[in-house]
């Protein structure tokens, strides 16, 4: 939820909030054996802290609806995730710390290969290394000619990800996206979806044939792939709604991403779980809200591995002293959604939730898993509430009414 | 839930869905026995499906809230019950598949015994046979001259209701009824709530006169009684919303007038439970959605029997592995509302619900009933995310945001 009047009710004290996100935490059952991946997984550590706070289980979006991670993201830090779903573009700028305006309009690209008819055969360009993707965004930089009054910048992400921005006038994001989805077909033209985009349908257009021109010679990555268009968008910052100092420690540029747009300092990126650890307590006395972020929960279970998830999920284990030991008000321990190694996606199931502050009523869970959490005492809620009970249980919000 | 946002995310494949619907299903203990009607009934095949499905409880509406058969039905579809509630006399239409335009006024009509005072003496006419329902419609129709410029038609529901359509431009619904609710006093005029009804009911004024000289010389039926006004109003179909190619196996009217508006193909009326499940055995490669609708839970219900409703639930459960034997991708069985025998009317108490299908995660209940209903995955929700939740089990839903 994202009312304003909840917003009302924040006080500042000094308590200090740690929100540990496993991606994907959720899971299934897999070849038939009994529990999901946090249930198979030992953590005599989240055990004891579930056994001294209280659980639950959120749903990110609604019922039935799987997210993707930004909008499960936005529901964790207390946004309602369906009013501030933004396209990718503006997720990878805000990731790759590009200073958005507001007369930018940012889209996500994927570098693709065309043949001599005009089809795309692979619309990842045979996944080119990042060097690459520096390189070719160089020359397209230097190769193509913005329209009078407009300006375009190129940036790598990863491989054959990259940002363009296009700063300029009238700009509008109701555009088709020009990836045609399988192989085989020629791109899509960015085609106007309301009148009052033509005149930026008519800029990529112009985009995408000088940039095929630059690209011509090159082997593999010779076309691209519009996707994500998104205007800028401002958000009230977690400063402004909660009153908190954020810091995320978070590696990946979508995460990082989304927390600059709320307002969050962004730690240098780290290599290891550990080192997130070391972060967090290096962070530690310069903030009051910390969000660390565990990606390999997630990616091991888009990979279907559910005995590698199983150890990601002993790993943070036994890394959670090392947090404990700094004595966070308020501890939460849950996703962004479930990633159930036996699905290899995302998935609509409801996430595990654990919190543990001075506050709680006893509930009757004993392990962390999503079997007990369904008794715990959170009960099921939104994800976008759950910021509202933390910063409760931090003392944080005052009464509501008289 | 009637998000546009939500529809969005629809996608097709060949995943067969049912939902077996048995009408006023949520019960309560009575005459001090234990158990409920549903926990009562031995209900092995039901149990065996809860043990590996999912379970939980349904808020047809909102907590507290008991609801009719309608919006009850509207919930089960995925449409926001409270947007889509219309008037009993558009559902009454639709079941008898009078053939609405947007120029109607439909009504739902009961015939009435008035004496020579003027007074109703009996709301139901004595409940006068279906037959002379008839004969009144016709003697109706033939004797009553309509406005200029409008149409009247006249159409027998059962025993004392029946239908009347009345066709012109710059009709409006926003009339008193005219039933008064009790016997001993006079019918309410069709006063205008609105000042633009002012035509309308001076209409319906003209209707009841003409109405009372034709029926002047009829023993009990010599009066109507106006309600459940409702302009014509066209819902987005399944099929648009959710991709799917749906079938209603239902015998009563006003379900069979629900699914009409709602864009399903209504089979042909059964006369037993073991016919409806031949009908969804017949129709089975025909469509993907089914809604197999068990109206003798609600009726025993409401006629107080106890031990009657439980053996309505105990026949459906002896039938259910022909449904089973069908292998649906997604079975749900729930109610549309509670019907307790001990309150002989719906009631507000959540509805239990199941559902199966491959994605489960499994939750510990081990029998069909309300207790345990508590402590199922689905958790308590509003009926109308259940549809979503469906929709997600059959791999009917992408991703929402990147």
């Amino acid at each position: 939820m994202d009312p304003q009047w909840m917003d009302k009710l924040v006080i500042k004290n000094d308590a200090k909030m740690v929100f540990l996100i496993m991606d994907g935490l959720g899971g299934l059952p897999m070849d038939g054996r009994p529990g999901t991946e946090l249930e198979t997984a030992k953590t005599p550590n989240l055990d004891a802290l579930a056994r001294g706070g209280v659980c639950g289980l959120l749903d990110p979006i609604a019922p039935g609806i799987t997210p993707g991670s930004g909008p499960a993201h936005f529901a964790l830090f207390g946004y309602d995730p369906v009013s501030t779903n933004v396209g990718r573009g503006l997720l990878s700028a805000a990731g790759l710390d590009f200073p958005i305006t507001e007369r930018d309009l940012c889209m996500r690209v994927n570098f693709a290969t065309m043949d001599a008819w005009g089809q795309i055969t692979d619309r990842r360009a045979g996944r080119i290394d990042t060097e690459t993707n520096e390189r070719l965004c160089r020359k397209l930089k230097e190769g193509i000619r913005p329209a009078p009054g407009t300006e375009l910048f190129f940036a790598t992400e990863k491989e054959h990800r990259a940002l363009i921005v296009l700063r300029g006038d009238n700009l509008h994001e109701e555009i088709t996206e020009t990836d045609p989805q399988q192989t085989g077909l020629p791109p899509i033209s960015p085609r106007a979806l309301v009148p009052e985009a033509e005149f930026t349908s008519g800029l990529l257009t112009d985009l995408l044939a000088q940039a095929k021109m630059v690209l011509a010679d090159e082997p593999k990555a010779n076309m691209l792939l519009l996707r994500g268009y998104a205007r800028y968008h401002r958000f009230k910052s977690m400063s402004e709604r909660f009153g908190l100092s954020p810091v995320a420690i978070a590696s990946y540029p979508m995460y990082r991403g989304i927390a600059r747009l709320l307002g969050m300092t962004v730690h240098t990126p780290t290599s290891s779980l550990e080192e997130e650890i070391s972060a967090l307590e290096t962070t530690w006395p310069d903030y009051d809200f910390f969000f660390v972020h565990v990606k390999p929960t997630d990616s091991r279970g888009e990979d279907g591995k559910f005995d590698e998830k199983v150890k990601v999920i002993e790993t943070v284990d036994a890394l959670l002293p090392r947090i404990t030991a700094l004595h966070p008000d308020v501890l939460v321990v849950t996703g962004d959604h479930s990633t159930p190694a036996t699905l290899a996606a995302h998935s609509w199931h409801p996430v595990p939730v654990l919190l543990a502050a001075k506050t709680c009523r006893p509930d009757r869970v004993e392990h962390f898993g999503e079997g007990d959490c369904l008794f715990g005492g959170l009960g099921r809620m939104p994800t976008s509430s759950l910021m509202t009970v933390a910063l409760a249980h931090a003392g944080r919000l005052t009464k509501f009414g008289a």
